[in-house]
């Protein structure tokens, strides 16, 4: 395997410098903010090309240098075992093996070096989160997990939806009669989709996120889209955090800047935005100090800057209100599927 | 349906009054915390003999009998067109009858109320909360939910775990080879027992509540406890969070004394124990003001009046110390499954 292959390579680059008597040094990318840049052309965050020298020479080095090589030394031993873990295991297991962490805060910073130095995310070398978001839709996959390879499942099979975790992140795509992807930020409005025949009548596979959207599925929606050309629109409540679930789906997060394969940049923020409140006179609340302040920094955030964002951001300024999925369901259940996405799909060749 | 015809019976009576020439009346148990009490023989919460009357009579009580009828208008039309809703979307639909409520916070009670005149959890009447729980083990299902009727599914055909939701809620259970439930309350270790073929080598059925468990969760814990006749054991972290998730599962809440189906009383809380901290020398941290504090409620708390919870809540003040179910990780990712689970389940039969 490809990872394998890295994390091989990284040792051997140790072994090497040891063998003929030279201190072993590691470079890592910088994670730190002045290093984190937005790559126009990529239209996501990467790294710039500051680089950090960890050197077994120096004494405040060798520390985190030996901590470096056993989280790559477990990585490995993981992948071989076919076994996942997750950030908390690794900060636990490390006392197994006597290397010391103060807290898993110091674990998780040298998981995130690994990730930097391979351009890899841990979830290729079995380091997974716990996940919350689910899938429906009808695309049949085939898992290529240990134990499990081979065996299929459509994504229509279970309607309360499938967990979107390791398996179905690693899983490949078999067969879909889908044409788009919808990915929605709570489950309210997931189930109303899936009562309503959304999959069916848009031909659409439909993601729960759960508020914000974790790394699988990121990952996950950024495959629907490049592997199988799945056009994917993002649906969230009208508010500064609604829309920032949107943007980290489509241009990733300053966190992730130093792995790629995580930002789905052609995907689209469809609704609700701050003018379909005064559009569909939907009821709204006043928009807090916080939900100010946090529209403030999305206004400066670079990856806000072109007319689109900055429109949304200004009308929720001026207007004061935000809304949420549900607030249409003032108009009856199925208006939020009859009328407005109908309508919204008829603007999406204009987004 | 039995729901159906019992809110028909809530109208009829509601009709026979004003045929008559009486001013209907409607009486709500007293869902206020005097009139909550605990049952000794049933083993959970309940509530005592008060009941409210509201009169259309008196003009006080005009606003939450109009609403209260139309929460029931609405649950019978839900059931009839076979959809479900959210108590967020009963908040917003109910604008578009022009029923006044002033928040949610009023027409979550108002649901609660007709949930305490027909002794039914809002789930029945199609009103369904947001899920996060997952489930996987050998058990299949059928559905019952409108478009999916006869179609079904067995338990382990994603190895991520499928969402608990009203569709897995109302299924029929078909065929199952699983001997025990494990109850789990952390999505990492739910993944680590399905790694470790937990479902297999124990003929379980797993489920991650992620958290306190939905009350979806419950009832289909109670109803695999109930109906298959399976025993459920239930796995949190050391600490006073996780000793409630569990007697939650075991005895009920007091916010849902007003219905029935909710608690399992034979489910037996395995572990991490107080006294497993000491015993496996797990890493631990201190406990915090708010964990004592919680702790001593704990105590008081009629749920927790015998000798095993007493003596693990003791326990916990008298170390002062907490662990996560992540800790046996200290002695390598299996110990949980090959070590700890394996001693669980040979003490099962003295707990």
């Amino acid at each position: 395997m490809e990872i394998v292959k890295k994390l091989r390579k990284f040792g051997e680059e140790i072994y090497s410098d040891l063998m003929n008597g030279r201190f072993p040094v590691v470079k890592i990318p910088d994670r730190s903010t002045k290093n984190i840049k937005y790559d126009r052309r990529r239209r996501e965050y990467v790294l710039g090309k500051r680089v950090l020298r960890r050197s077994t020479k120096n004494v405040a080095h060798l520390r985190s240098f030996t901590q470096l090589v056993w989280i790559a030394y477990f990585t490995k031993q993981l992948i071989e075992a076919g076994k996942t873990s997750t950030l908390r295991d690794v900060f636990y297991s490390s006392q197994a093996y006597q290397v010391p962490f103060k807290d898993q805060k110091e674990s998780n910073e040298i998981v995130m070096d690994l990730e930097a130095i391979l351009n890899t995310p841990r979830e290729e070398f079995n380091i997974i989160p716990e996940e919350r978001s689910s899938i429906f839709g009808d695309l049949t996959v085939e898992f290529t997990l240990p134990g499990y390879e081979g065996r299929r499942i459509n994504l229509t099979s279970h309607p309360d939806g499938l967990m979107i975790g390791h398996a179905l992140r690693t899983a490949d795509f078999i067969e879909t009669s889908a044409e788009r992807v919808f990915v929605i930020e709570k489950g309210g409005i997931f189930t109303r989709f899936i009562e309503e025949g959304v999959h069916k009548r848009y031909k659409a596979i439909l993601i729960n996120t759960m508020g914000q959207a974790p790394r699988s599925t990121r990952y996950l929606i950024r495959r629907l889209n490049k592997e199988l050309g799945l056009p994917v629109y993002i649906f969230t409540d009208a508010d500064p955090w609604g829309v920032h679930i949107s943007m980290v789906i489509i241009s990733g997060s300053a966190n992730s800047a130093h792995i790629r394969e995580l930002a789905t940049p052609d995907a689209k923020w469809i609704g609700v935005w701050a003018t379909d409140i005064e559009k569909y006179r939907l009821p709204y609340d006043r928009l807090s100090d916080m939900d100010v302040k946090r529209l403030l920094e999305l206004k400066n955030d670079i990856r806000y800057q072109n007319s689109f964002w900055q429109g949304q951001i200004n009308k929720f300024l001026e207007i004061k209100k935000k809304s949420e999925q549900e607030a249409f369901a003032k108009y009856g259940l199925t208006f939020i599927v009859d009328k407005y996405l109908r309508d919204k799909m008829e603007q999406v060749s204009t987004l």
